[in-house]
């Protein structure tokens, strides 16, 4: 902060102030002769996990889908500004699915409710059963062993799966895990859980650590139906949720703004 | 929360519980048998401010700069889910300038330290003399005003600049305020200003509610050379500013993540 030993630290340190340093100076000595100031809050102490892939070209991305394209627009030597054009379809990297992806004329990335956005985290780990089980899902059993460990599911809560899938990243074929009738295979929520975070525990939200909220088995999107069909959101691709604890954490869901979207990429954090 | 009051309601309104409910309630009520789990942290009391405007192709831009454009790549009749494809310059709606924007070879979007994403919040309010003055900018007097009244910049804030210059936004040719050589005239942070935020008070970034950190009376781009070129971020176009407190708040900056970036579009809130 702006307090004397860091102004002495400037001071001590630059070999030559500049003119502009100097005037600041003055001004901070002026400003310490005036009535004493109240205390302002102090910063957060918890910890910030990102839980967002950087986005390249090489991200896996639902089967059909193009990568992100970028091409400068403007640059440094002509005008002394950078810039790209971007390119891209909204389901890329991790990002929002907002109810309008799944049902027609339902609410769009611009219309939902800001306080939705920042939630406590909770995390279903079923990694040990993903790891033997492409397919396995998020049961109402799962999410009572969480219950029985943490406690109740937190109001308006925002559930992620962890299934460890992200550990296939560095091989994109591994990650899709695609089936001979080249169909996605890997974990997510069962219709059922999902029905029972919704209606019972009044989640705002859920979000997977894969490429759908769907396991690949389920071909009627049981998950994504559910959810969206509720109004709440989903998040898919997230990244790091071994490094979150199961309960305890909040979650900011940065969550794209253009109008009459049907998600997009998206900046997901933990507070810890 | 899942707690026995909730789902009583749930019972008590639903007129015919789905056997998946039903289960559910089973499930709950065998959790229920389990030890006694320990408490969950409560989710935060606080509120949320959104800083963010919804991105649309009428919202003033850059002169020279597109207006966002969107077109359908699935829609529900045909597969089920509705997706857009989005195609845009980065320096769009409410976004983010990395280092990069400015000074070439410096930091990319997706390389922010990601604890820099989350910071202090601090308004600075000068809308009394922008609305008399389009090329009003922050001077090192109106930080020290902003210290007499609420104590010290708090260590790694985020100075967003309250211009109000948001009312013109209804008449966006107001709003860029075009001079006769094409030139914006808006409020911004003055480079000497922006030098003592940087090297006295060490913040992490600084915002404006205007398309750019300068002033339009700055051939030089003080604000975004000196800010920029110490590492730090901005943020343009914020919205919201006068709803939030001028001290005391957390801001949270949804930064994209997209390799190489030079900004872009970014969710930015403000929790109270």
């Amino acid at each position: 902060m702006c307090a004397p030993e860091i102004v002495r630290h400037v001071r001590d340190s630059a070999p030559r102030p500049s003119r502009r340093a100097l005037f600041g100076l003055a001004g901070l000595a002026a400003a310490a002769a005036v009535v004493p100031a109240p205390a302002v809050a102090t910063p957060r102490a918890g910890g910030v996990v990102d839980l967002t892939h950087t986005l390249t070209p090489q991200l896996p991305v639902w089967p059909g889908n193009p990568p992100i394209a970028t091409v400068p627009v403007a640059w440094h030597a002509a005008g002394g500004f950078g810039q790209l054009a971007l390119g891209y379809w909204e389901h890329t990297g991790t990002h929002l699915d907002a109810p309008a992806h799944r049902i027609e004329g339902a609410a769009t990335t611009e219309t939902l409710a800001v306080a939705d956005l920042v939630a406590p985290l909770v995390v279903l780990d079923i990694s040990a059963k993903a790891a033997v089980d492409a397919d396995a899902v998020v049961t109402v059993a799962d999410i009572d062993n969480w219950r029985a460990q943490h406690g109740e599911i937190p109001e308006r809560a925002f559930v992620a799966l962890h299934s460890g899938w992200e550990r296939h990243l560095a091989e994109p074929s591994a990650f899709l895990n695609l089936d001979a009738q080249g169909r996605p295979h890997a974990p997510g929520f069962s219709g059922e859980a999902t029905e029972y975070l919704v209606a019972q525990c009044g989640i705002v939200g859920a979000g997977v650590d894969t490429l759908s909220l769907d396991c690949g088995a389920d071909p009627d999107y049981g998950a994504h139906t559910t959810l969206l069909g509720a109004g709440r959101y989903g998040v898919e691709m997230l990244a790091n949720l071994a490094a979150v604890p199961p309960a305890g954490a909040t979650v900011v869901v940065g969550a794209p703004t253009h109008a009459g979207g049907t998600g997009g990429p998206c900046r997901v954090l933990a507070l810890t």
